[in-house]
């Protein structure tokens, strides 16, 4: 079939809106006319690496309609709503058998590719193939998605708002919930007020924390962890953030810390200021040139766990049910992440944006199509 | 009442027989005649370390019976035989209460001023005070303890092996079945074969373990290490460790990794040496003036876990006396532990032994009284 699509064609270029190819799924594989996708900062990324294989269709944060299935497709039927996950998994690795799918062997391979789970595409332009993205490639009207990316939605749960889920709302949901296991009564820091951290937040109030400390640089992404449930913010430019966790918590630290911040300095202060006994979770993406250093002196003994955490160790069919659900029941705010909304020919715009220095990378711009994105 | 102990007079200097004063046991404190102890390398450290104070009589491995209880003693009764724990429990604190007793917030105020729990010494010598030692002080006839670091040992429980689980074995076993929580059919790797190293696998051996990996850089301590169940071996002098576990487990690197040696770099390549989502498990006690440095690089893509583990996370009533059990089930070897027999005496020659370049510091050299020590 043909669609429209926004095309990188290479580095440091605008998308570009062109009529492509798309080709029907083949086993295990879902067609899904998308009805909104939101615009990452990592999208930005990618339009900015040399490394990103051309031309390539971007787009990882997506939801919309079931219209085809492929053969063998046994979770999702036409007519359902799904919001997807860009990391897909095969549920027959060690990994995906033992809990962690998030972990699935499947995953990387095709991501660096820039193909489905076959190592081929759906994508092409008169003859010509066009390499995926994260094997998803939302921004586009339809896309051809592994049948494991598709997570059913609740009844009336809107696709602008659905579409976000699969990203940095999961990720910082799952940091909480599932990585962290944050406790009820418990006391949690979150580090780096972004699209992860403030998802981390309403991760640790949903679960229960008693006190949720948002740590960032700029006074401007504190208030807005706020109104996501942070009932505390530590200025890390201004004071030294293990210290000030320490002085909030009667001296002992928190008893979960959360780095969202990708700095390893950050993720150091977050193990610093937790107590003995108590988890630091990363689930930032660190400078690969750095090295993350704790200091050796008293390390068994204060009994300190640190964890990396991709995805938030979540389970898709899980968690993106149960966060949906909870903002259906009013307890997780996702109205507040949908800044604004644009058609598909506008979405340069929402990729300039991230350029201005006052953006501050919560919430997103959200394309729609068709206006069917409720 | 008057007794014979072996006091530390001064830095560097031989252990000294003579006769001391043990007064009687307050509320919440047991009289234990002492039938054996163990004499740890770390009993070498205290008397090379000049913060040690002094006078003081060492010795944190023992076993003994009850011969008088304090006031609101409940757990042991005169006629018990019982296996000491040098980290003593309140039962009230925040750790205690949440199931981590081996982190109680009692412990290290009295074990750095040489007191027990009330900061007060029962033992002294023409009315001057002696400091006592981890609050056990077991290099004497009797020793007065807290009754948290009394557990009671089942029936026919040999008391020279009994003296030796609350210290190495606890903290090795512990590192494997609590801290790590090894699971049947995985693989572990444990760094350092000593006398923690040798029960982190026979920990992980009762675990069900099925490949257990020793690493170390002397050929001897490894050829120990298969005593104790070691399936495969690694000289870490000879090949790069993290590699060498890749290799062995079809390219994934081990579920889980134990560094029981306290150097950093053999930490380090535990933890680069297991699997997305391994865990690495330190027991050791690292150079205060290191850091332990690990790669960012994919650090929150890898999904591991790094847990520092004070007293291999043992809860000591639990796990000291499920040690005893597999022992007398034939289970658990801790007849291969106890080297030697000597009276308290000789105990200098045990402490000397230390000095030998041979020295493995596996086993142990055990000091009985009075031949009760079966």
């Amino acid at each position: 079939m043909e669609m429209l699509a926004a095309v990188m064609r290479g580095t440091n270029q605008p998308l570009s809106i062109e009529k492509v190819e798309l080709a029907a799924p083949k086993a295990g594989e879902v067609l899904v006319k998308v009805l909104a996708t939101g615009v990452c900062h990592s999208d930005l990324n990618a339009m900015e690496d040399e490394t990103t294989p051309v031309p390539t269709i971007l787009g990882h944060e997506g939801a919309g309609i079931v219209v085809e299935v492929g053969p063998n497709v046994k979770t999702v039927k036409v007519g359902d709503k799904v919001a997807l996950s860009w990391v897909p998994f095969c549920g027959t690795c060690e990994f995906c058998q033992t809990g962690q799918v998030n972990l699935c062997e499947s995953a990387f391979g095709p991501m660096f590719a820039g193909t489905l789970l076959d190592g081929t595409s759906r994508l092409s332009q008169n003859g010509q193939g066009i390499y995926h993205n994260s094997l998803l490639s939302t921004f586009a009207e339809y896309t051809v998605v592994p049948e494991m990316s598709c997570v059913k939605m609740p009844e009336g749960m809107p696709m602008a708002q659905a579409s976000l889920i699969g990203c940095g709302v999961a990720t910082g949901y799952g940091a909480a919930v599932r990585a962290a296991q944050v406790k009820p009564g418990s006391t949690v820091a979150v580090f780096g007020i972004g699209g992860v951290g403030v998802n981390a937040i309403q991760g640790a109030r949903i679960a229960g924390a008693s006190r949720i400390i948002a740590c960032d640089l700029k006074a401007q992404n504190l208030e807005i962890a706020r109104k996501f449930g942070a009932t505390d913010v530590v200025n890390v430019g201004e004071v030294d953030a293990a210290e000030a966790l320490k002085e909030l918590t009667g001296g002992f630290g928190v008893h979960y810390a959360i780095d969202c911040s990708g700095n390893t300095m950050a993720a150091q202060s977050a193990w610093k200021g937790t107590r003995k006994g108590g988890t630091t979770v990363v689930v930032g993406a660190f400078n690969p040139k750095k090295e993350l250093a704790l200091p050796a002196g008293g390390f068994h003994r204060v009994g300190k766990i640190l964890k990396g955490s991709f995805y938030g160790d979540v389970h898709p069919f899980r968690d993106f049910q149960a966060i949906a659900q909870l903002y259906l029941d009013g307890k997780f705010q996702l109205d507040e992440l949908v800044l604004d909304r644009i058609p598909l020919q506008d979405i340069n715009r929402a990729v300039d944006s991230f350029h201005d220095p006052c953006c501050v990378n919560v919430g997103r711009t959200v394309v729609e199509f068709g206006g069917e994105a409720g």
